[in-house]
């Protein structure tokens, strides 16, 4: 069908052109960062819009619906004269001649920022690969969602009692704050929603699994707000395993070198790595697959090139691995190297300012009324840390429709216990052996 | 994967068994009327929601998000204690063992309630059929609204002026409700929100036509209504072409009898027939693929089998086609059947009351203050009859969290002129042949 001859087709123009490859919140950022600016702004990315990744795990645990996570990005920018927005994959990066090879065509550069953030890391298990569900991208959310509530109507039908406890079980792989939130939120769905909408099921044989390889959950927490995520996990009926490893999966048994669990879910959240694009030099990307930067976020051995967001990695002492891939880094990153591409276009190179971090604290949510907050010497966990948490994450969605909207929708569970949006709108299938054979080569 | 052996699973139950198929505004209706009634009350629907058709379009046309419009049907019936629900494909009736056959195993009925709906009507155009966008479900509504706007951000690549303008192009056929009201949605996405998105085309040249194959559009409505609805939508910039038909269609050039239009979207909501299941008489079903029914709505020929809602038609002398396919006959119809399945239960056969159709009136909506009521002698056109048509809605839409965020999305849209939910989160790829062939098969 597609025959269409595409090119990217930007007007001429004399300014010099800023490519931002990603609409996360690094390249949303710097973008709005550089409104005023006299150069010519590009951005691309593989979506049309902008996801606020922090609330996927509400949409995977039909607390969300996509449209109030999700911000479309031509919108954001539509009083930007000199931004343009293309939507394409970047295949490849060709720093000799200034140019980027697109599913659209190629475009040259004046400078370029990558900004592509992270990508699931299955450590090279590829069983675990192709039959675990990831939860990085929209997409990916609401397959997840469809397979829970498949599995819930196919343990309906099941006359085996042990197929009905694998369709039924839920394994989280992964104690950071997504796995936790995650098991949280599945831990409410048993209780209040699941129980009501399959009478017919004895709910109590559901297990829900934590599994984390340290030995503690939320590492990057202070000890205390670890031991309480713990405590209120173990609490709302969640096992958590600590110390443990997933050895393998084949979409039935979930083998750790401790147990095997009976789970035809298995949830995906242990690791990401960085997502660069090839083209560059083997020496400027790390074992984590990020873009080894310096202080002003130049990839190393390029004058024209940045990376910001998880993708990058700048190596200090403190910081031997780099900062951690999360969103106020993120933020931080783009604004400063938005305040530096000013003085770089203003001729005014002695104004650089290398990048500090302001460390502004860590948040996670286990359930209603209960949340981790570890702001500076202030630790927080229970009401006030959910409190925060709601009002922070409301704060920093775009668009006040979309938090009005995740208002109303929070509201309302808070207030009857209830979760909407259990819709299996696409059903969830596999992909064959071949598909992800793709999803692991790209 | 799939080899879990199901099998329907009821609990045995010296209870009558009564089998609805289908979740839509009749079967809903007519098991909410069973919720007292001695007898075992099992839905199967496809989907494990209901939808609500009529804002379908809002869907496609990035007003509203499925999660408006769809309700979990379990969520439905929480509180019954008697209603089972099973999400699976009917596939046969077997009249002759009180059979149905279904994707997930075989189930005996005593009584059995046909609520199909209806599918669309290509009236045997396989080019139509292959390459329009029909719009009956909520997964071809996101394919609709993924493919207009993949068809503009491909607009922005494309360098040839001819197929820049028939990727703009949208051609709805069929000027009843669902095509006016799609018409004058895509005509405000014009007006207001693609010049915004895409200041870099050039939308006068964007061209919107409706095709009608009668003189006039909404054929129910007064004259009045019709007329006025035509002088709306040519002063919005709709095309309007009555007495025209869609000969033939190629994905690229909509062939009439008088004129070509280059589009690459044909919208086609021309005609709907009703959606029988094999297996029964060959007589007992009409050519418009409806069921016959007597008065009591039971099919022609059978005892214990009805029809009600779109897939039945009770042929009169005042209504030889039987009567329109819209939902408040489906849910008149529910509460008539539900009357009389209680009186056969109760062995009153004296009570069994016929059905008598209350026409309430017609109405449908054209854009902002602008809509048309015809309900008995009061005709109204514009405001007044749009904020009756809201709040109608409203009304209509199951559930107190639907209607707030559905009330929040419309007062969003009117205070600001804006649709927030352009994305496109499956891109819409056309089925290849074979798929095409299964899906005109099914």
């Amino acid at each position: 069908m597609n025959h269409i001859k595409t090119r990217i087709n930007l007007p001429e123009t004399t300014q010099k052109r800023i490519v931002i490859v990603g609409g996360g919140f690094a390249g949303i950022e710097l973008a709005k960062s550089l409104r005023d600016l006299n150069a010519q702004v590009l951005m691309i990315d593989k979506n049309n819009y902008h996801t606020f990744q922090p609330l996927l795990y509400q949409v995977a645990t039909a607390g969300l619906e996509p449209d109030s996570i999700a911000f479309p990005i031509r919108k954001i920018f539509k009083s930007h004269k000199n931004f343009y927005f293309r939507m394409a994959c970047v295949n490849e990066i060709r720093p000799e001649t200034q140019t980027i090879v697109t599913s659209i065509g190629d475009v040259r550069y004046d400078y370029l920022v990558l900004a592509t953030g992270s990508d699931t890391n299955f450590f090279g298990n590829q069983n675990v690969a192709h039959y675990s569900m990831p939860m990085k991208s929209i997409a990916e959310a609401l397959d997840l969602r469809s397979l829970i509530l498949q599995n819930f109507e196919q343990a309906l039908l099941s006359g085996d009692p042990v197929e009905k406890e694998s369709l039924m079980n839920i394994v989280i792989v992964g104690g950071g704050p997504t796995g936790v939130e995650m098991a949280g939120a599945i831990a409410e769905l048993k209780k209040h929603i699941l129980p009501k909408d399959y009478p017919e099921l004895n709910l109590s044989a559901m297990k829900i699994c934590l599994i984390e390889a340290a030995p503690r959950l939320l590492g990057t927490f202070s000890d205390k707000g670890s031991g309480k995520t713990q405590e209120f996990l173990t609490e709302m009926g969640v096992t958590v395993m600590l110390n443990t490893q997933v050895k393998d999966y084949n979409g039935e048994v979930v083998v750790t070198q401790n147990a095997n669990i009976n789970s035809k879910t298995l949830i995906w959240a242990a690791g990401v790595s960085g997502a660069p694009v090839k083209g560059m030099k083997a020496e400027s990307v790390n074992r984590g697959s990020r873009y080894l930067v310096d202080e002003y976020n130049r990839v190393i051995g390029y004058d024209n090139i940045f990376a910001i967001g998880d993708v990058s990695a700048h190596i200090t002492e403190e910081n031997p691995k780099g900062l951690p891939m999360v969103a106020p880094v993120a933020m931080q990153h783009a604004e400063n190297l938005g305040h530096n591409l000013k003085a770089i276009f203003n001729n005014k190179v002695s104004e650089l300012k290398p990048f500090r971090y302001h460390d502004k604290g860590s948040m996670a949510t286990i359930g209603r009324n209960k949340a981790i907050a570890d702001i500076g010497k202030f630790h927080s966990q229970g009401f006030l840390a959910w409190v925060m948490w709601m009002f922070v994450h409301l704060f920093m969605l775009i668009g006040f429709r979309n938090r009005v909207i995740v208002f109303v929708n929070w509201l309302w569970s808070y207030a009857i216990y209830d979760r909407g949006i259990r819709l299996i709108i696409r059903p969830f299938k596999r992909t064959s052996k071949e598909t992800y054979e793709v999803r692991k080569a790209s």
